[in-house]
């Protein structure tokens, strides 16, 4: 065996980004947290993790440094595996307000925080994870943003003192919550789970997989552990792509078009749903509090890979393909002379529909308008149809469930659906025969069809 | 030929969906265009417009009333190709407001409105469609929305003086921000155009072809035009997913999952990115001014269908599948008893990659890793690689620029690169060798083998 | 006759202040008109005007230039002149808004502007100037700033085509105005007159003029006219004190301590209640819109004078004071030797109170309680009291309340009330008897007791 | 001597208003603290005391309550007293907001609360308070209160446990206002301070007093202490009138025309300038949360009384009145034949101006006016004026300080001026000779024209 390199490529790619940026000089330390303002500006690492399990990386992706708000939306993620979205959006909105990450906005009426991404909605969050105590729910917390980085993450107690110590707009939202009753929970000890919370360490490698989990389904593509439900990892991800990015969200998905998160510590998160997690940590930070490095880098590696997600995909090929060719030769040479006659004169009883690629609405509706109409040369109509699924990669619900509806209603009009699916995934319901060969599948309705009289 | 009905599947979900929801009464109608609030509440009609180009419908899908807001995503498109993105985000901006569609927030020093979904940024965009006069304005505007929903539209003559005559609040927008130099035409002038433009009569199935289009990557799926180019589609559908709903534009995407824009007279389009556009018409709105029936009916629909934004693709296959049986036998025939020897001791010099489905991130980052050692017998490490692709439904850009780098890389180290394409695509560029069947490549490869010392 | 120039003394004093700001440089011209910034920034001028009908002035102080702002309190006066206080506020509030001149800011629910200080409540208080139409309603607007400045003003056309030119903003707030209900004339005729009024050409004099005759509850001390009702003056001055400095109004009332209002083109107006009325001009203007010499030399004005509103008056001497000597000689001369016993042994049935000075609340209670015991040497304690009113300057409404309480309850228990005033001003209501001389009141009370068994 | 009950018309007159307003149902409990809810709906006193130091009575006068915002006013003279205005200006600012008690609106760039009287700058002012430690700050707090109000005063401590456990948003702006730079004291150590001075106990008795003592120019009226310097007072009064009543600040000073403040309790301050102050006390509140009763009743005192700060005083007579009688022929009876001669031919060197009433701006102009020309019959032009101020109420500063430049200037030009003052006031300065009755003051000038040669 030979090395070829191959798998480097994706650094190399990395490795270009991270160099044109990592020499711009914009942006200031945060500077609310005192201890984040003695970071070394010059810092600049990228990660991307791939649904795969791999992990590439580019700069300094292994130095640790404060989680900070890119907690919010992990730790939202358990809140709402705890209570379901319902009883958190009671609690706390999913609207972009327009505001920074510090807006003391509530919503009149209900006082609920704007979002779980802006620091008010992340307190709430925070304190609707269910816990015995604070010790107890900061330990949950502390173990879920591990389970999603796939390793145990520590606390820099420096920055918690110094957070602890200086959080007073913190304190002013959590009070201001309290008084408006979309905060119930304890608020100093809430506040103390929170900015713990916030100093969990990770590194732009963590982050990485951690996005990858949520682009995953949930899953951590490196320990294979299921961290949350799909559904929720779908609904975090919905909240970050309208919130993430506070008062720059709006321009960010029309620029980047993958749903972020950014941090004060110059943190950056980002997901390709089903691809990959991405993380960037460059500590200076523009006037809206976000990582001038990540920020230019996350939209680079966006632009040079064509992730943005309004990116209607080429579909090079139909999602119907002429049918498979079969030695029909050699077929034939098990019938009889009378087989093969009638074979010649009715065959066209047998209708063939192969499908390529991805099923979803469209190659659905492609596939259910072939078969509008089918020849029936036989006088009582009867007829039969191969679906040839041996080159479909995967059918979504809506292709599922319309081809299931299909394969009803031709059955109950005398046509046989037979599937075939080399890889035996049973991806359409209420089939009379399924097959993994086309062979097979084609034996098998004209044997049907010399059995009628 | 018999007739299945099998097309009318997608019509029999979207008549389940519209039974379910036609006999719900909330909402209001419309009351500050004095003309909307005669409108009938108890119409309903829905649409799904295929990008294959096909349109289903239910109920009050062909009954026209006036376009209102939903003019604005598809006027911003006309001014994105007029201007394009930079200079159109200097006059207004792509930040989600938290505020109502008639909110008179615009940003401090710039004085701009804070996107174009709501009426201020609306009435910039309208004013920044090129043309020498607000007749030819308002013309090219009319064009542009026909051009979208595949036929020419026509303007509701009383809605629009009802509109101008009332509307105050839009005179006050447009006014304010002409004072803040983000409005620099006209006002008047302007107005007239934007209450014209508001008055276009559409109908549901009008407004899922428009949506579609957007969803086609700016090809109208109908008539086959390309109305804009793929870059603006992906970009209106941007602003769409963060804007779109105003007030509710979070919670719409955490919960629909779909770009949208609804309007006063009770429509509603959505874009499934890739697949299709959904239109809806009910005159009665929320709170927000969004259609009570049209917004529960979509995210039904959504749900239905599992069209979520975030929902992640089920791969039910690998990008990579065992190697292309092929009929050794059948091809060994051809060689001489020396070259079977040979293609026996050294035949491991020639590796086979097979990919299936979509070749996005992930894909590619399979394959590049499958080769990142090859088997290589011949004492100077030459070898083939056959990648067959007959199977990849798609080549994102991504795969194709890693596949291209993966190529360059292998050649430069002696490894040739043949590629199987039955739909001769033309794939990954800087290849040795193409076929379109996988027994050509590997005669090819074999030659090549024989032919060395 | 020899001159002595006493009456130059208070120009004197201006002179003084003039000089001291006149170098100053701070300020800029204002700009939201075009035509004010090419004002001369070094024109300054300072006017007072007594309520007894003189004016004073230094510096430019008969330079003509647009009133601007200045028109508002006016223009207020004759809406309320025309509707009375209770329908004017159901259109326009009385609050400060905390925000400058051209706050859009208007109240939820009702959509009245703040109050008619700020340029929106002041375009529909023009608006509720009653005429048949708006050229009748100007001219109805410019009779009364003339009435109240006591010559006919003119309009500087060229200032109003400049600002009805780029008057966008309140264009702006009037539609929003006006869709909100809380302006219902028509929009751009209201707009044209309110323009207009602001157009109107005065002078530092005019300015002092007209604040003293609200000073002056309403007439114009230099004509003698009564310009408004007194009720309608004193409502004015109520609204200029909380809201006509805009966002400056709260510190201006805490340093200055007099009623005001400025406006765009470098005037100011004060009012010191029952005094004078002060009148400036300066081109350059604060942040907030207020002329930086007007401001800095009305708050010396204010100092020098102690003119501070809170200001506690020094009261001298008390309101009561020893009763007026009488030559008792001569008058006991009329008097028989056993009259002048009875008087001797009983002429402390005879008692006095002597007033002076204003008689306001806390006057009048001294003088209530002065006479809580009387001496009652009489067996059935009948008795006089002489009330000497001729040094009371002014009698107060409490007072006259008071006394005219005192004088009812006095009466009903045989106590004789005589009042004296030399001015026979009338001023308690219900006495038995009245002189004009404290020798006359104590005769006929000498009278009185003689008369007695 | 016998009682007449002059004393109780005062009580009387309160009387009549506690009787029209005390059946009055409308109003809520306060509800956001907790043990304010308990309180008796139907409490309602009234209380004024006069600046003689007399105290009058209506209803339940002496029931106590926890003095809340009340105290904001004193707390705040306070905080002036120790730092001064400029000092205090830095932290907190001095406009009216537009907003309700608990506005957590900070100015921009320099986080200052908008004014003392809502509670962000309460807390601030508190925190001004000079002190070693939170519990000597309050101990002064406490004092200071107890001598505005002439008694020492409690704290109720169940209202101040349930205070501190409830005040959620008072936390909430402080740690904005500390995380903002404008409080820099310790925030749980002030707020502690700030809710332990809105448990003081007080009665509407109390409140009359201490807002008396506001009116009386800083000195306690009953107890005769100076408790502020009067500069103190007039400030406090004059943010009070702007700022004391929130949002209904400027209505309030429209229709009552007083300085004032409330309080959640049910509490009103008012004072009238140099008169009284007036005391009201009953708990439901309006939905700004001012007590319903006693915003009525004491709007219906001002009304009756005609207390409106904007009221100009009618002047009955003028500042100048005829010169006063002398017994000439007295007089004369001392002097030769040739004396009287000369008197009787140069007589007309001696001018008499004879004051009456307050001699503020208008009056003291009158008198300059009066003398800007003389008869001087003598040939050097000397000549004398007496100045006769034996009916001088009182003396302004203005009035004193242009009297004294008009004497300055007259002697200059050889005019002898000299003063008539029975209360031996020094009220002008610079004068040649002052004499206690108008006689000597003529006998005087006599002597001096009989000496000329």
């Amino acid at each position: 065996m030979r090395p070829t390199g191959a798998g480097e490529l994706i650094t190399d790619t990395l490795d270009v980004v991270h160099d044109r940026f990592s020499a711009s000089e914009g942006g200031e330390l945060a500077s609310y947290i005192p201890e984040l303002a003695t970071a070394d500006p010059g810092l600049f690492g990228i990660a991307v993790a791939s649904v795969t399990g791999n992990v590439y990386v580019s700069g300094d992706a292994d130095v640790p440094f404060t989680i900070q708000s890119l907690s919010k939306p992990f730790v939202f993620a358990l809140a709402l595996r705890d209570l379901g979205l319902e009883e958190v959006l009671v609690r706390v909105g999913a609207e972009p307000s327009g505001e920074g990450f510090s807006s003391i906005r509530l919503e009149p009426g209900t006082g609920r925080p704007p979002n779980p991404m802006v620091n008010a909605g992340a307190i709430v969050t925070t304190s609707l994870v269910d816990a015995p105590d604070e010790a107890a729910r900061f330990e949950r917390i502390r173990a879920e943003l591990g389970a999603f980085a796939g390793r145990e993450l520590d606390v820099d107690e420096r920055v918690y003192a110094s957070e602890a110590a200086t959080g007073d707009r913190n304190r002013a939202i959590a009070y201001l919550m309290h008084g408006a009753g979309s905060l119930q929970a304890d608020v100093e000890g809430t506040l103390g789970t929170y900015f713990r919370q916030c100093s969990v360490l990770v590194t732009a490698r963590d982050l990485a997989v951690m996005a990858a989990t949520l682009a995953n389904g949930g899953v951590n593509p490196v320990t294979g552990v299921e961290v949350v439900e799909e559904h929720v990892a779908e609904r975090v991800l919905a909240v970050m792509a309208t919130c993430g990015m506070y008062d720059y969200a709006g321009e960010w998905l029309l620029r980047a078009g993958l749903p972020a998160k950014s941090g004060v510590s110059g943190g950056l998160v980002c997901a390709g749903v089903g691809q990959f997690g991405l993380g960037l940590f460059s500590p200076p930070l523009d006037a809206r509090g976000n990582s001038v490095r990540s920020v230019a880098a996350a939209q680079e590696i966006s632009r040079r890979f064509d992730l943005h997600l309004m990116h209607r995909p080429d579909r090079d090929v139909s999602a119907l393909y002429r049918s498979t060719r079969v030695d029909r030769l050699r077929q034939l040479a098990h019938r009889t002379p009378g087989q093969r006659r009638r074979l010649r004169d009715l065959g066209s009883a047998i209708s063939v529909r192969a499908v390529q690629g991805s099923v979803e609405f469209a190659a659905a509706e492609s596939i259910l308008r072939s078969v509008d109409e089918l020849p029936s040369p036989l006088p009582d109509g009867e007829c039969w149809l191969i679906l040839d699924l041996s080159r479909a990669s995967r059918v979504i619900s809506l292709g599922a469930q319309l081809l299931g509806g299909l394969v009803e209603r031709l059955q109950s009009q005398r046509v046989h659906v037979v599937v075939v699916d080399p890889f035996e995934r049973g991806l359409v319901t209420g089939v009379e025969h399924r097959t993994t060969t086309f062979e097979d599948a084609q034996r098998w309705c004209e044997d049907q069809l010399l059995a009628t009289a």
